[in-house]
């Protein structure tokens, strides 16, 4: 399979976009239409809940294929309903691909050797069962949490080297408390620096790393799959992640409704407006939820107003591309 | 639901044991026998391979019953055969509350508010679905990841108190490269300490943080259901983590295969040799294996090996223990 950096370049270069749409199902948030018809059909279980989340699934990727180069689904309110949950996630995965999208499965996994190795091979690679050789998941690209150290980072770069897939490394969350861990300035032991310059935030020295081990899974497009996530409701250390990540992919969450903007995310993209991508879920998948007393028509035409959601995103973020 | 610390001292006090053995399947690596009968009936697919898990899952449970207090399955070798695998894993889990054991699912998700929240009602409460409430895993206790902050532990935490359950967060992990952030002497960027004292590694301060929010989850045993992970194979750490934690529940995974022994655990354990468990899981469950060629049967008779091993360890433990 083809570098996953190239595949995501391409895709936006293509499309004209660097939107991506996070899949985050949650009962009662979905179309009151599409809940009650799924639990009619399979009762008021774990199934018949997850089937209403593949349906919308399904029915939101329809209406942002076009505006999107991919999806995130969000393992857990899929894992929240119990293994039925996971089929439906599987579902959504291969929908997404007869869509013509990349999937990035947001399942911010940490573990170590063999364990990790587990995951990344059930997430992005194959699973050899007998002489059968099956995918079962076949996710594009995943996100990893680094907190067990490069034992936990490299059997996912080892696998998607093999696989073409890309592994998008936690760096600087955009939720309000990643500061408490990541932002300390943080010095090793035993280093001289300790008594006088002050250290680095976490933050950096992962970047650092993730920098260092660009070249693993480096594409034709001059980007690695080796990528970070860095939110974009922290635009100084964005900036800064870019300067130490100059040939990663970076992966920005926090557009929408956590409070990123359009401008925030600039200094993270290239002359030609690539190198990122920029995701917003709640924003775009639930847009009609807004407009429900509005003109606009709320619930009864919910797939357009996710549809007009992801191509204002999509806009906005051009504004700033050009 | 009566507390989770409570409901673990009590089986550790009836039982005499503090082991916990960790369920992690690997196709090539269970009896061959198991194997061949799961994929003759399902067919070399993920279900064959799953049925295989769930079977042997539930024929260690059977074999260890008696010498441990809970089963740790490791999440990522069921999900590495996609859903079908996570059916296996409710199989197990399942199974091990039938055998009396308790189950810390070792997940250790990451994420932030609402989606911790799915994360935690999923594995550890109950999900409302129309007017039925299910319970979609129902692990007793998990592991988390703290790199997120505060938000992606405090909703693991609210969910636990509501429901009894148990969290382990990932302070001090047993592999080689924890050091890597693990052991970094961090400090906040304003602290006047910067200057001039040391700051503290970030694994203190992350016990810290635990210690603090033991009262959150504390039992009538006197030890908190908010527990840490520290592995066997740092006992230095152990030990000041236990002095920075005294009413923290710690599992200590890393003992057998990792390297961990019984005398570098009893620094955790109170003077009853209560308020830590020790998880093995290859050393255990895989115990069979070394013995192939020898008089004990390998095997033909893998579960005898694995009850043998399950008891060797608790018996180890207990010496030191006394």
């Amino acid at each position: 399979m083809e570098n996953f950096a190239d595949r995501l370049v391409r895709a936006c270069a293509e499309k004209d976009s660097i939107v991506v749409v996070g899949i985050d199902p949650r009962l009662d948030l979905l179309p009151s239409s599409l809940v009650r018809s799924a639990l009619k059909t399979h009762g008021e279980t774990l199934e018949g809940a997850a089937a209403a989340f593949a349906e919308f699934g399904r029915r939101v990727i329809d209406a942002v294929a076009e505006f999107a180069v991919a999806v995130k689904p969000q393992s857990a309110f899929f894992e929240m309903l119990g293994p039925a949950g996971m089929e439906a996630l599987r579902e959504v995965i291969g929908h997404a691909h007869q869509a013509g999208l990349l999937v990035i499965a947001d399942v911010k996994r940490s573990d170590i050797a063999s364990t990790a190795e587990a995951y990344a091979q059930g997430y992005l690679g194959e699973v050899k069962i007998g002489s059968t050789v099956l995918r079962p998941w076949g996710a594009d690209a995943v996100t990893v949490n680094p907190y067990l150290g490069s034992d936990g980072l490299l059997p996912f770069i080892r696998c998607a080297k093999e696989q073409g897939g890309g592994v998008f490394v936690l760096v600087k969350t955009s939720n309000p408390s990643s500061h408490e861990l990541q932002d300390l300035i943080g010095a090793p032991k035993r280093n001289p620096a300790r008594g006088g310059a002050p250290g680095r935030p976490i933050y950096e020295r992962l970047g650092e790393w993730v920098a260092e081990h660009a070249a693993d899974l480096m594409g034709a497009s001059g980007y690695s799959s080796l990528g970070a996530v860095v939110g974009a409701t922290y635009p100084e250390q964005l900036a800064r992640l870019r300067e130490l990540m100059p040939r990663n992919l970076i992966l920005i969450p926090g557009y929408g409704a956590q409070g990123g903007a359009a401008a925030d995310v600039k200094c993270a993209l290239d002359k030609n407006g690539l190198g990122a991508a920029v995701n917003a879920s709640r924003s775009v998948i639930f847009a009609w939820r807004d407009e429900t007393r509005s003109a606009a028509g709320g619930e009864k035409r919910w797939m357009d107003s996710v549809r007009a959601a992801a191509r204002k995103m999509r806009d906005e973020l051009n504004e700033v591309r050009r």
